[in-house]
């Protein structure tokens, strides 16, 4: 099994010192909650409080990486009952056994820098260092001579005018556009910030359209794909951040402890196992020192 | 009160579609664990095996931001019923009541390409390669125009030559080594890797010390502290990567999710106030693509 023996979360608490542990372990132990040895889980430590901080090692947090993340995992596809598609366009293959074989390269670039004070995401068009900066992005990923087979955008102006920049750097490269990829709150921020309090609705809204967005964008190759992809996203600070945790199976409400420069680059790839790899977040060392903006 | 009044914990298991919800709950109940009000936490729900994956939106972990991470909010200083300390050399400020006004900027830096067949330390020195990429990042930190404070580095061979290469071009920066930021294994990654395995002893040694080295560079700025700084820390791909873990208060045996090139920019910054932010990681847009390797 491959699952750990005990779960310890450990939570502080804004401002004190008080800590709670909960701590549940698959021990034989049968509690008040009745014979929960069918999950092979049980609780048996509870409350903690106050804990003085003279802790000088730091544990794991005990969760396993979910490796059906994407729900395309073939082995939890099996023991749903479920059988394998086989997808084989050469019956003479043995090894097209319906597992995924390619890489995914994802690369997810920030819009350049717009307009703050436009009226209307129509108004909010890049500003003339906007575009410079989107040349240089554009530069740099023709520099990578990678095979990129797509590149998606947000529909809002701003994305859709850097998209149209960094193409004209990569001839052939279709060009696709995605509301889902539209910027937005996608789940309150811990901590909290006081300059940025979008309503529940908000929340509500966009919180499940990024979410549909990361699961329609980020997962591990389909089994019919044969060699790895390089696909680029430009889109926004809030649904690149907010992927970026989600992919890494980091808490999701810690997205805003990220920040990222305008045109920069962010790379993930997900293997044919469901790994994935954060491989660079917020690029812009191609750009020149004076033309770095945050906006 | 600021912490949050529900706790939900959901674990996904390696391979499978079990899923475990850890659920506390700060409501009157009062369970089978005797009467836990004090500490106003209790539980109510516990286990909820092989949950069906129909969810559509994600969930906060609950987890709190510890602003007390590194035990220096003045807040909990006080809570804590210790007197905060008033540190002045202007008796005639009122502003500087012990409260921390900077904000530390921390740029981590992976040592560059090395030989990797070498014997032992003294051996596993950069490459010519290595030593070119050295010099795009000391070229880099210079363009940047920041006004570096000091540049610490590793003792292993390979962080102290790629530092020295970079000192070139800071020149009037203070050059310290310390032996806590050595390569090492920080923590169990999860998830596991075959091509990796350190020994138990290693995890158990390594893990305190590059703790220790956490502790040591990455907090909030002293209440002494005028102005904002710019620090160098040229080290190591695990030692960064367990740093940017432990300082965004993200899974810290999530550390091998992250990749980083080598002579790569990872840049954290820490308000006065305890939050942190993640501006960049691996950044090596400043060197050109046939320049760039991970090892």
């Amino acid at each position: 099994m491959s699952y750990r023996r005990t779960i310890k979360i450990v939570c502080g608490f804004a401002g004190g010192s008080a800590v709670l542990v909960v701590a549940a372990a698959a021990a034989e132990y049968q509690g008040c909650f009745g014979h929960t040895r069918a999950a092979r889980w049980s609780l048996f430590n509870v409350l903690q409080a106050a804990q003085p901080a003279v802790n000088r090692t730091v544990e794991s947090t005990g969760n396993a990486w979910d490796f059906n993340w994407d729900k395309r995992d073939p082995s939890a596809l099996l023991t749903n009952g479920k059988k394998k598609e086989v997808v084989s366009e050469d019956p003479s293959s043995e090894q097209d056994n319906g597992k995924p074989k390619a890489t995914r390269n994802i690369l997810l670039i920030r819009h350049s820098q717009y307009n703050l004070s436009g009226n209307g995401d129509h108004e909010r068009i890049l500003t003339p260092l906007g575009r410079e900066q989107a040349e240089f992005t554009g530069q740099r990923l023709a520099a990578l001579g990678l095979k990129y087979d797509i590149m998606v955008h947000s529909t809002m102006a701003r994305a859709t005018e850097t998209a149209n920049i960094i193409s004209k750097y990569l001839p052939g490269v279709e060009l696709v556009s995605c509301d889902l990829l539209r910027e937005g709150a996608p789940i309150q921020p811990v901590p909290p910030v006081t300059h940025w309090k979008p309503d529940a609705v908000q929340y509500h809204e966009d919180g499940a359209r990024i979410e549909a967005a990361f699961r329609r964008y980020i997962h591990r190759a389909d089994p019919k794909q044969k060699e790895d992809s390089y696909e680029i996203i430009v889109c926004h600070a809030n649904v690149i951040r907010y992927f970026v945790c989600r992919a890494l199976q980091f808490p999701p409400e810690g997205w805003l402890r990220i920040g990222l420069n305008n045109g920069s680059i962010t790379w993930l790839t997900v293997r044919p196992s469901g790994r994935v790899a954060l491989r660079t977040l917020g690029d812009s060392g191609f750009m020149p020192p004076d033309k770095l903006t945050r906006t």
